[in-house]
């Protein structure tokens, strides 16, 4: 990869729009673009939104043009006045707006092919600052601009010129044309320019230990300079991610795959993916491949295990029931919890969430019977049994299982409901990756 | 509202993250913050993004503390060595870190809840620049910082002091922990400190017309200047928004409600509540008042109704017994569903549908049965029962329903499964409403 004076390429997204400041609109544009960024090796260090607004627009291009080598800018393209991409930076650089004819017929026959006039206002789509070139938007009306910046007009604008022109990109803000947009010009250019590098990197998702005990495990590893290696946390679940850069993405990955493996190695059952995996996929995929089926019983889950199981495509193969037992005699009747355990042991009790389990498989017919009985608050609870105490339970003939989870009472219910999801889930893995466990059918 | 200087107050959104960068997580606590500084009347004029680099950090700091009266960062709390956020606040501001042991105490108790020996990396999540306050996070280890910095802090670091100090607030970034301290901590302070919002605003939600019918059906409205009314669609529902600006809430509040009685007399039973009213919660609070019970029989949603019904909290008084029913079998044998019908009619059918509502009702005992069979795809679809039929029923005493839906088979899963849940939820709320229907128990 070529490089920028002595470093690499440095990439700022600059996102223009009043709506992204006021919330109206999620801004999935930086993501796309910074991770395309990433894709041939040109590390994205800033992103910035700013308003509709010309000398806050200025303002921002002036502060990325000096820390970063290329500026890649969304939305503000369109044909109403509060649009100022093109203005701002023709004025940024006091350079003239020239009309392109050829641009202008372009716009006017995509309206046509929809059988409607132009309207005036779009002629403004066709306007470039003098030195830049538009380019074409496959999508939609608005041409976006490329433009190399050279040192003069950077000297004009009092801009340092050590690091050498920046390359400064529009794009209109509408994902799709956006997306066409970098596919169909944008990339290749700033490939040409720099040269082909990449970024690849691996999410190693963990299960069972803390974000600060995974970092302590693997204290040396975070110190390695390529790949990196970062731990991250979220939802009562942790991930190491594993990045590498090289001239290409198998090269990268050649690079990572010695620490992944590494990782894998030594986590164990405590690594249960990378990814995009979910537990509920993973279960699925070790079901599937083992021919089991699986049933299960929730009580303070209300039924988000079982959804999850189901949002598995194929799902309906190891799936057969599933029963949701708020009700005492629900859990009597239906999956024949003995009521001297509802009496004398309670239904958040290590005993009924065993006998759920039990009940479930029998009721069922299948392999695994997992069960969850707790109390996901805010109501409920009492000083011997808080709210966040659940147990979970998986029965199978030659594995039977029981956890009791005490998690915080102040956790907000979905939060405590989707903890124990993951508990539970966590458990039928441990249980089909257990080697002295159920048996493998078919 | 109090100004800052001679105008309003700004404020700058600062996502700390390097997983941002690479476009590994889609930031959308700004979203949120941007939403709600508007909600209580402050301008957010800038988001910026920076990766986990102190001096990158800081030179971000230093350019939103130039231009914003308010700073809200989120990200970079957590135990690790890449979370920069409270080393940088400190050594920008040249004050130390002081060691909160009332803090560092309630972190472990967390720890202890959950049985875990506190990792002495969390020790670092007790520490506090000289001056600054820490704020309790209800969700997660790490607390917030909420700094009002004086100007001769400004000073000292050479930041202008003319708009007077700055407020800054740190959040960690898990959005739920960043939403539950921007509730029960930061929304208070800044109203405190500005003074009360100008600008209410109230989504009145609608299910059962499409956004343009809607548009239609208030095309005068539309036109209005305060309070605003607009449209908004997304997941097969859509909103009216009505938004008033005055000088506090109560005023604004006060503007908004004749419109807000004038869209809820006109919609009738197409509008099923406000802002964050779910369909779930009407029907909840609907079965409630009535002292009715219901269970639920699904086969392609999985659990989703289930779920959905049952993160209400206090669902447990109207919701008894609920099933998963994906094999046939389990529709005979639990439901009893005549085999007859499976055969000559198949799962996925009216009758079927209708049914599983009875079986459901009687096997739980419940005032009402509601049932949900169908194919959510993307599999399992043929050319007389594509992806997307679905049939919902309802079988209550005095009232009985079946409706047949016919979603875009292109959907995604988890689209079909959320609009047959809500379609669902919507017939047991119109039951509910139907003044000929179910007797109200107690």
């Amino acid at each position: 990869m070529k490089s920028c004076g002595d470093r690499q390429p440095r990439a700022e997204i600059l996102s223009i729009g009043t709506e992204l400041l006021l919330g109206q609109i999620l801004d999935t544009n930086s993501q796309y673009l910074t991770r395309a960024l990433a894709g041939i090796g040109v590390d994205c260090l800033w992103h910035t939104t700013v308003g509709d607004n010309k000398s806050r627009i200025e303002d921002c291009l002036r502060i990325a043009l000096e820390r970063a080598d290329v500026i890649l800018t969304t939305g503000g393209l369109g044909p109403t006045a509060d649009d100022l991409t093109r203005e701002c930076l023709a004025e940024f650089f006091s350079v003239p707006l020239l009309f392109d004819q050829s641009v202008a017929t372009a716009i006017a026959e995509r309206f046509a092919q929809r059988q409607i006039a132009m309207p005036e206002s779009n002629r403004k789509q066709a306007l470039c600052p003098h030195g830049a070139c538009l380019i074409p938007n496959s999508c939609g009306t608005a041409p976006g601009i490329i433009w190399k910046v050279e040192t003069e007009l950077l000297e004009q604008a009092s801009i340092s010129q050590a690091q050498g022109p920046r390359y400064l990109i529009t794009f209109p803000g509408v994902p799709t044309e956006m997306i066409a947009m970098w596919q169909e010009s944008a990339k290749e250019f700033l490939v040409d320019t720099f040269g082909r590098a990449a970024i690849w990197s691996c999410d190693l998702k963990h299960y069972g230990i803390s974000e600060s005990a995974l970092a302590e495990m693997y204290a040396q590893l975070l110190g390695l300079s390529n790949p990196t290696v970062a731990p991250l946390a979220g939802g009562g679940e942790c991930r190491l991610r594993v990045t590498a850069k090289a001239e290409s993405i198998d090269e990268a990955k050649t690079i990572a795959s010695p620490v992944i493996d590494q990782i894998r190695k030594k986590s164990g059952y405590l690594c249960y993916g990378c990814d995009d995996d979910t537990l509920e996929a993973v279960v699925g995929a070790l079901l599937t491949n083992k021919s089991l089926t699986l049933a299960v019983a929730e009580s303070c889950t209300g039924g988000l295990v079982s959804k999850r199981l189901t949002d598995i495509p194929g799902s309906s193969l190891y799936i057969k029931l599933n029963v949701v037992t708020y009700a005492d005699l629900a859990k009597e009747k239906i999956l024949g919890v003995s009521p001297d355990i509802l009496v004398n042991c309670g239904t958040v009790s290590s005993d009924c969430a065993q006998a759920m389990a039990y009940g479930i498989a029998k009721l069922a017919g299948s392999d695994i019977g997992l069960s969850i009985t707790g109390i996901a608050g805010p109501g409920g609870g009492s000083a011997s049994k808080p709210v966040g105490l659940v147990y979970v339970a998986l029965f199978a003939e030659h594995f039977q299982r029981v956890q009791e989870l005490c998690l915080p009472p102040d956790l907000p219910r979905c939060e405590i409901r989707q903890r124990t999801a993951n508990a539970a889930l966590n458990m039928v893995r441990l249980c089909l990756l257990d080697d002295s466990g159920v048996a493998t059918n078919g």
